[in-house]
């Protein structure tokens, strides 16, 4: 696209609306780190790096099966609890009580921001409307916001339209809501797939990467400026982009 | 209730739910002060105080025809093009474009703020989440945010179930939400109409007295601790009694 009409799509935009797993938290890092806790504490020894990321991979087909109608609809919080009692069995771990599962599970509450969110979306958030659009569920983004002090405008989750990304209700929800026409409405993401199904649903899309979502050593998905509206390497050089 | 268990109850007390018109913002005045430029920049006489109690006036025989089922459902913005349209014939008042009739009808979308509202909720805001719990639809909610600085967590629209106040549904939704017990949530409102349904939905209430929501010269609902957990002048008040 020419720099003149990118310009003059990005001046449309008047909401921007954040996936957030990975984009604006580090789950793996912050679930790591209070699993690590928990170990020493209860003198559990176990693969704790192995264990978050399976308690990641099991995220994608447990959402599957609700979007396939397998299983009726369950929120982020039931389908994290689903897959916690199943790998806790997997990696051999016992003795913890049904307080503790349960507060656990609520890590996914308790996820710290990348050390430019905050930062960025303070920035945006005079010239923008900032929200979610997340497969978390409603409490979960609240909590986390709270937490992390994400200062969203609107919270919007997948629970409320009960279909998940990237189902198109998802993402028709954000205009939806906000009473806007899709091309005002961006959807900013670290991951392609979620950026592609905005797309056809209208949204405009910037592509912000962050290479340790998955760990150290892992890397970035490989997006260019043919695939989205903008690219960014952080919330910060996104509010850049964004201009003035 | 003795002051022990009201100190007990309130303190299980999580989140705030807040009613907004009249209780979060001055829609009167702010409506009249709107509609007294347009007259002046339009050159049209009018009764403007009777114009906006007109226009306040439909709003809920409105939502009546929602709730019976006998108009589909209409989001507020609907609803108040719908009265718009009809109190614009009966005082009179032609020559305004459809721009400016769309304009105007969004004036809900710019209502000011009562003068303690965001001093209130910003002392509330690090104690509990504070969110709306509105008839207002999500986009009308988040513009007037945007507008009067209201620090909101989470914006708890009628919108979002379909079912506007008071409506079991309406209540139902804040709890069901915010993974939260019914009695983890208040309702804070200035209308003891809205706080009663609240209560049978099991959620505890805070009265707010606003004695200008009807201008000068009106005067408050006569609410007593009798009814409600809370009864505060202000929303610094209420911060008061809801502890340090």
């Amino acid at each position: 696209m020419a720099a003149i009409d990118r310009g003059r799509v990005l001046a449309k935009v008047r909401a921007l609306v954040f996936d957030v797993f990975g984009t604006v938290v580090d789950w793996r890092g912050s679930i790591l780190k209070e699993l690590e806790a928990l170990g020493r504490a209860k003198g559990i020894a176990a693969d704790w790096a192995r264990f978050v990321d399976d308690w990641r991979g099991g995220y994608h087909p447990a959402m599957q099966l609700v979007r396939s109608g397998a299983l009726p609809w369950t929120n982020i919080d039931g389908l994290h609890r689903r897959i916690l009692d199943v790998i806790l069995v997997q990696h051999g771990i016992a003795g913890l009580t049904e307080d503790e599962k349960r507060h656990l599970n609520l890590v996914w509450h308790r996820l710290d921001p990348w050390p430019d969110a905050v930062a960025g979306l303070v920035r945006l958030k005079p010239r923008y409307i900032v929200g979610t659009l997340s497969n978390g569920n409603v409490a979960l983004l609240v909590d986390m916001a709270k937490h992390a002090g994400l200062p969203w405008d609107v919270v919007l989750s997948a629970e409320l339209v009960r279909h998940y990304k990237p189902d198109p209700e998802a993402y028709q929800m954000a205009p939806s809501l906000l009473g806007l026409a899709p091309h005002e409405v961006m959807m900013v993401a670290a991951h392609a797939s979620d950026l592609a199904a905005a797309a056809t649903q209208g949204l405009r899309t910037a592509y912000v990467s962050r290479p340790l979502e998955r760990g150290p050593g892992s890397r970035a998905e490989a997006v260019s400026s043919d695939d989205v509206d903008v690219v960014a390497g952080d919330f910060l050089e996104l509010a850049a982009r964004l201009g003035p």
